[in-house]
């Protein structure tokens, strides 16, 4: 299927909708997802647009996942998690909800489940400090 | 935590214990998960050792995205998937079972939920033929 701008990853890149940013380069930002399934949930999300990994350029998947790394280290510093888990949905039926491509890093401390996907909207003040939190960790 | 290389992945690159591969290059393996989440749930390996994405070196992350991508695209044909899910866990408390860094990549149809991670073995004949299809959706 066609990759369509009016999804809404599209929208916060253009800046027309806001998002609690922790990194930006070029090619790639970082921002809270605002329905975090834990605490520090980030999206790791690349500026070229594709719908998904199977019409991803492989230039822009270099990019992306050295900044998922980047990010995967710096969340598990900055909230003292145990594990990091990485998630990259395509399509619908594979958990796909914003038809951008996207890689969902997740710290995780151990006993503790993640929440549902797509779940309950987090309090904007939380993600803020959360965001800070691994601004501080990334700059370390 | 540093890189034991007795883990079973490790065992797998070394030849010590058989696998159904799907796919090799110099860098990179790919081959069944004998305990599938779904049909045509493949494991994408580097052969450079790293315990998970943390210590993992940003050319093997370049190197194997790549493949992973390839996969996802193979599975989806060779299965008539509706959608592909890929995950990458780091740590135990993550979902991480084996040390050596690796992707899931899961063929997904739609309305068939997941089944348990590192759950029932599957048969052989069964991981075989499944290898097979996938072996000839990358040669298309």
């Amino acid at each position: 299927m066609d990759y369509d701008d009016s999804n809404i990853f599209a929208k916060i890149l253009r800046g027309e909708i806001p998002s609690h940013r922790v990194y930006e380069d070029s090619d790639v930002v970082a921002f809270m997802d605002v329905m975090p399934q834990a605490n520090g949930h980030v999206l790791v999300v690349p500026k070229a647009p594709s719908r998904n990994i199977l019409d991803a350029d492989p230039a822009t998947l270099t990019k992306t996942i050295a900044i998922v790394r980047k990010l995967a280290v710096a969340t598990k510093k900055a909230f003292d998690a145990d594990g990091v888990t990485i998630m990259q949905f395509n399509e619908a039926p594979a958990g796909q909800s914003v038809f951008h491509l996207h890689f969902h890093v997740i710290p995780r401390v151990d006993g503790v489940p993640l929440r549902h996907h797509a779940g309950e909207m987090e309090k904007s003040e939380i993600l803020s400090a959360n965001a800070q939190k691994i601004k501080a960790a990334l700059s370390q």
